[in-house]
């Protein structure tokens, strides 16, 4: 088993050297980690080929391996996304206010790195540099515990960047990988306190949980989403369609989709033979209550456990609801606090809705899929925080970073 | 046993309601729960006196008991501090800052409540209506769980709050109180992951490293302070001398007090003869390291003990230094991240200092003694943070709250 305490306490002392490093100097070093991605192609992929043989053996899903899949275009875009990150300016030093206080002290808010960060994950292995690329830029230490699907995958793309730190007489230890998919060093990591400053899952809604429940050390909860579109009685049909299709089946596998359609049921009838038409041709599965279902051509009832549940595929829950309260209450009690959207036409309705439901986005007249760092313009995104400590919503590089006031004196002692 | 999971839901339910109160209401419950906490003055008095009958049973000290005592002074200040909150700006329905993304959506960034905050507290009766009054205020339920020497005078001020709201038809699950101070209770609240939103312990190490050790629902860190005042071989004498009595003396039960001097070899033989007697009027006992003990008339051998303790009384260690860069790796490897300060007339040495210290405050030619919100400028403290996740240094009103995006849009999907 991996003795987590040693990688601990090297990814502490190397947090200190990389809290101290100038901006230019982790450009260069991320900029010679994209280029060693790229010379390091084949040896990648021998590795990947590992990680799909594997998985072909354990009979895994398409899907599933194509996320697992690396190709050289991958690889590429991996590497740009690393030099992508090169270019956003560094939050670190950066003082968010200085004020003079009664005492003649002025008193500086400024950013600094969290200092160690564990990421656990799962299968997709541009996780690995997506994260260590932003944590090394916010200048934080991470240890990278991957999924066992893609663990000589992960394991190879860590070794490179090290190389390339080591290459520029860097500390490899910036970006140090758990060399043990076993649930006990997950365990282990989840109370790693003496070490880590932040532990941040991404993964299915197991992962999280699992997560949640064991972890001593400071966790931001990221991912699960079940979102909802509601659509009201002032909506206009057309756009109302457009967002639901879109929420729905752009792009179902992710956080931000919607899994629950809520409609108003003064423009059930009128709405729902329309959107049923629309989402048919992405072959969309209709769960719907009992009015919902009366009005569709076909679709099958919805149970209790559809409304709470984050499908991640091309199915929808359908609810008739006679106000917008009822709407507004549904989604508090099912959501995940993730993603939500009211379609309307009133001023009053959009205001109620945004106030009342509680979640990171709240929407009005817009998809559920914008709540993004690169749509919302962070330029990054480490994952969409569904809590409400330290950071809420997508999470760019800025919510890598802590605070310490800095305090310039001239003798001032307490009175 | 008190069922927490009740408590919980109750703060949860009424979470919401206080999520949407407006500032007036808020306001005007505050001020009533001050004037009847000086109306229900006797009662509380009473409840007081059971608390001290049973500490001096159990031989507790005279300043524990000083700290224990309420008198109806005392209960006014605690009342004029609810009404200060009241008078504070609130930060709930605060847009941070809101802007329009390439789509066109308007992205505002909203503050709202954090939800469910639980303190788990040690003696002194007044945290109970600070923490009360600001979360109040800030739209968020709390639960109190004090320590058990303060039981009845915590429990009265809490059944006097609760009623003040009753008699203005607001829920008094607001502000709620774990009627049992056993283990496992405190140890049910650490897990309360279903109904907790954040848990902020105050009170002494060993309470901090349980709560550390033991929750699994997120933890804002406070309080244990071993502060340090390292004196630059360009300090000013009466400059560094001020300092330091001021940092160790002025009130050394506190967390910011000064409980290590770290001094230039180069100025030790004049400085420290000088702040030994300007120590010796208030009794300070000095644990020296052995070139300061051998330039002192009087002290005692500091221990690897001494430079990990937070003495909170006038007990100071002291060390000689070769240089800034070994204070610096001293203060780096001893410190809880809480209070630093150099006395220095050098740029560079102030500079590197405030650059190279990890803590939550560092300063410049100042006491450390400064470190609170108050002081700060934010009109309230709920704790000081020695953390990094969430909020760092002294807390406000600011850092009892989280954020949500509201967006608008007019009609957006995502292409």
């Amino acid at each position: 088993m991996t003795d987590l305490n040693i990688l601990g306490k090297q990814a502490k002392e190397t947090a200190y050297q990389l809290s101290l490093m100038d901006t230019k100097v982790k450009n260069e070093l991320l900029l010679h980690m994209a280029d060693e991605l790229e010379k390091n192609t084949d040896i990648i992929l021998t590795e990947n080929q590992k990680d799909l043989l594997q998985a072909k053996d354990n009979g895994i899903t398409d899907t599933m391996l194509d996320r697992l899949r690396l190709t050289s275009d991958r690889i590429k875009e991996m590497a740009e996304g690393i030099r992508q990150v090169a270019t956003l300016p560094d939050p670190i030093g950066e003082v968010e206010k200085m004020w003079k206080n009664e005492d003649g002290l002025m008193i500086g808010k400024q950013r600094v790195p969290l200092g160690v960060i564990g990421i656990i994950y799962e299968s997709r292995p541009n996780v690995t540099t997506d994260a260590a690329s932003l944590c090394f830029k916010t200048g934080n230490a991470v240890i990278l515990r991957g999924g066992k699907e893609a663990f000589h995958s992960n394991k190879i793309l860590v070794e490179v960047l090290q190389h390339a730190l080591k290459q520029k007489n860097a500390s490899p230890f910036a970006i140090q990988f758990v060399d043990d998919t076993s649930r006990e060093t997950a365990q282990q990591l989840m109370k790693l306190n003496d070490y880590l400053d932040v532990l941040i899952p991404r993964g299915g809604a197991n992962l999280i949980k699992t997560v949640l429940t064991t972890a001593t050390v400071p966790v931001i909860e990221t991912g699960t989403g079940n979102c909802h579109v509601y659509i009201d009685k002032d909506a206009q049909l057309k756009m109302a369609t457009d967002i639901i299709v879109n929420a729905k089946c752009q792009r179902p596998s992710v956080c931000n989709a919607a899994e629950t359609l809520l409609i108003h049921q003064d423009i059930a009838a009128e709405f729902l033979p329309v959107i049923e038409k629309a989402l048919a041709e992405y072959e969309v599965e209709l769960r719907a209550d009992e009015r919902a279902g009366a009005i569709f051509s076909r679709s099958i009832p919805a149970t209790e456990i559809d409304w709470e549940t984050e499908f991640n595929d091309y199915i929808l829950a359908v609810k008739v609801v006679d106000s917008l309260e009822e709407a507004i209450q549904h989604i508090n009690h099912y959501n995940t606090k993730h993603s939500e959207s009211i379609v309307s036409d009133n001023y009053f309705a959009t205001q109620q809705f945004l106030k009342q439901v509680d979640a990171a986005a709240v929407y009005a007249n817009a998809s559920t899929r914008f709540t993004d760092g690169f749509v919302f313009g962070f330029g990054a995104e480490i994952g969409i925080s569904t809590q409400k400590l330290h950071a809420r919503g997508p999470m760019g590089l800025a919510e890598l970073t802590s605070t310490k006031y800095i305090v310039y004196g001239d003798g001032q002692y307490r009175k």
